[in-house]
């Protein structure tokens, strides 16, 4: 199979990422929870889980990595433990529905204000509508590092300056960005960095997790054992366990823990030069095609390694399925849960979607692009 | 290492658990996310999950089983999905803090009504307690089915048919049953089910969930991507994808799929015997140690292979310290993250927990009760 559907998960991952995960499943007990060798085991490999996260993300204090099952889970946790009744949240059309269903439901449950910031027919965000879009009651703004659809990279840098130039904190969604992309908090203006750990960063599925690196915490979505103050019949407001109630997936962030490793060693300049440089080839080959047309992905602050392809003759669903069943190349049709994108964009009948990682090759791209060219000919 | 921690977590799994996984990380895509072989190899498994698990509790609806990082989730999406203003909440003293923190935050932010059942000193119940706590406006009761610190099952049939009769829901925390205990969702009063993948399930951390076997729903905790409906700005009211945001842990599930594939060939009820088999003969090894007593565990429903110990020289964690250095046996001592048992037990200053899986052997417990005897002769 030549995979292309890395932005919904990487299926090819390090070697050592299922070794690890391997080896914890013989070894771990519980972490934090013990004092024999099978629960410290536990605890230290989540604790340099922790590290190896920070180290990348520019966080300075470990223990403000948190984990949870996804991303969806942190994203979740900042919204709906910020917004109270009478706040308001800017969020963008380019958002996922990760960001947009809860943060409706705020809108619903709790009276919160909502604005959804536009995207242009481009892809790119309205910055202006962005600016304008801040009121005095702005608390949080959630913002996507790049596009799910387009893989277009948006300027966090001064997106998150003018949130808080106006006293908002920022939340990002580095669900297609971490591990391609550098991102350091330390210089950045950003409080909350939400990541998945089974797309870029390699890690196994049931991984992700919050970077909380504002001195403010949400209110804890889930409460529960903490191994830790027993006694108390209210959560810990100590980080991590004040975010990570219950038994943590210590087996999965085994396997994370080698996927950021690989990260650091290869080189994070070098992963995104080699994902950005398949994206250019692949946007090019595509160009070439009689109707087959790229969707988006002229940022100027670059791309994650997704490009978004739609045919004048054959919908997007149907080209998926058959570059999956006659040449065995996986992709991504349909809606992308992000459905204002799709409607700014004007392909809210879908798009296939070809993504990226640090395992494809230039030999995949010609693969596919031989097989687009045979199916838009028959 | 004699591991007699599996409350805490299984160490000990069917080897084709761990076979699951590793293969499950060299195939799979995201569940549900996509039309290509990968993602449907995923989809496959986790629904095949589903169907164990739902065979498992005698659920006819395999859908109504989703899944969670763990069950404190499952336990926090009950009680925080359903609970009120106004409403009124019955938990009992044997409860873990991943129903009593949830439950006093609902006190703190909701102004929900809170109802403790006492515990008596030995480690039952006080039924007659529980039948004057219902009052009209009762929402849910939350029962453990088995202590976490005693290993005592309480007559969860009983307490949930009482429940009913006073129109309350029951919500059943089986971390330390399911997979030990038979439950029958098809027979009960049990409203909803929430259980821990990685006990005595057998399956990897990481997975765990809720099983809501009556009609109704709690409101979900939290929202986004389910691959379904994806031009809804509001979570789709479909189980199961209504309760589970986000990619899912299929690595994790292929691994727990096995695991309760593993109790079916078993036979559940060679497993209870073995196990309950086990906890008598260690305690009464127990009793007839000078100093050493045994804490609770005289429930005439059985026990789900828990072993409380005190020794009256030596403290709970020294205890546990020196099994663990000197022995190479694991256990776990201190509060066990369920503080009102503890106390209404006397036993603040914590017990040293022994427990027993289907690994475990009459081999380990004479191994344990000689170290124990060693130990205190000191």
């Amino acid at each position: 199979m030549i995979y292309l559907d890395n932005a919904a998960t990487t299926l090819v991952k390090p070697p050592q990422v299922a070794r690890a995960v391997q080896e914890a499943l013989q070894h771990f007990g519980g972490a934090g929870r013990s004092v024999h060798s099978a629960s410290l085991s536990a605890d230290e490999t989540v604790y340099e889980c922790r590290i190896a996260l920070a180290r990348l993300f520019g966080e300075q204090h470990p223990e403000r990595v948190c984990f949870a099952l996804n991303i969806t889970q942190a994203l979740n946790m900042v919204i709906a433990g910020f917004l109270r009744t009478g706040d308001h949240v800017i969020t963008t059309a380019a958002a996922h529905n990760s960001v947009l269903r809860p943060v409706f439901a705020m809108r619903d449950t709790r009276c919160v204000e909502v604005s959804v910031v536009p995207v242009l027919p481009t892809g790119e965000l309205n910055y202006k509508a962005y600016e304008q879009a801040f009121k005095k009651n702005t608390r949080l703004v959630v913002l996507p590092h790049a596009s799910n659809v387009t893989g277009d990279v948006y300027d966090i840098d001064a997106l998150s300056a003018i949130a808080h130039k106006h006293g908002a904190l920022v939340c990002v969604d580095a669900a297609q960005t971490a591990g391609v992309l550098a991102l350091n908090l330390a210089d950045s203006n950003i409080d909350f960095l939400a990541f998945t750990g089974h797309k870029s960063l390699y890690g196994p599925q049931g991984t992700g997790g919050l970077v909380c690196h504002a001195d403010v915490l949400p209110d804890a979505l889930f409460e529960g054992g903490t191994g830790t103050r027993s006694f108390s019949l209210r959560q810990p407001h100590v980080m991590p366990e004040y975010l990570e109630a219950g038994t943590l997936n210590a087996h999965g962030l085994a396997g994370l823990r080698e996927g950021v490793r690989f990260i650091e060693q290869r080189g994070g300049s070098a992963i995104e030069a080699h994902i950005s440089q398949l994206a250019r080839a692949f946007r090019a080959g595509i160009s070439s095609v009689d109707k087959l047309h790229c969707v988006g992905g002229g940022s100027a602050c670059g791309t994650c390694g997704i490009v978004a392809v739609t045919c004048d003759t054959i919908d997007a669903s149907t080209l998926a399925f058959q570059l999956s069943q006659n040449y065995d190349i996986a992709t991504r049709a349909g809606a992308h849960c992000a459905p204002l994108m799709h409607k700014a964009l004007g392909v809210a009948n879908g798009i296939v979607r070809f993504s990226f990682s640090s395992f494809t090759s230039q030999d995949d791209i010609n693969a596919a692009l031989r097989a687009l060219r045979s199916i838009v000919a028959e």
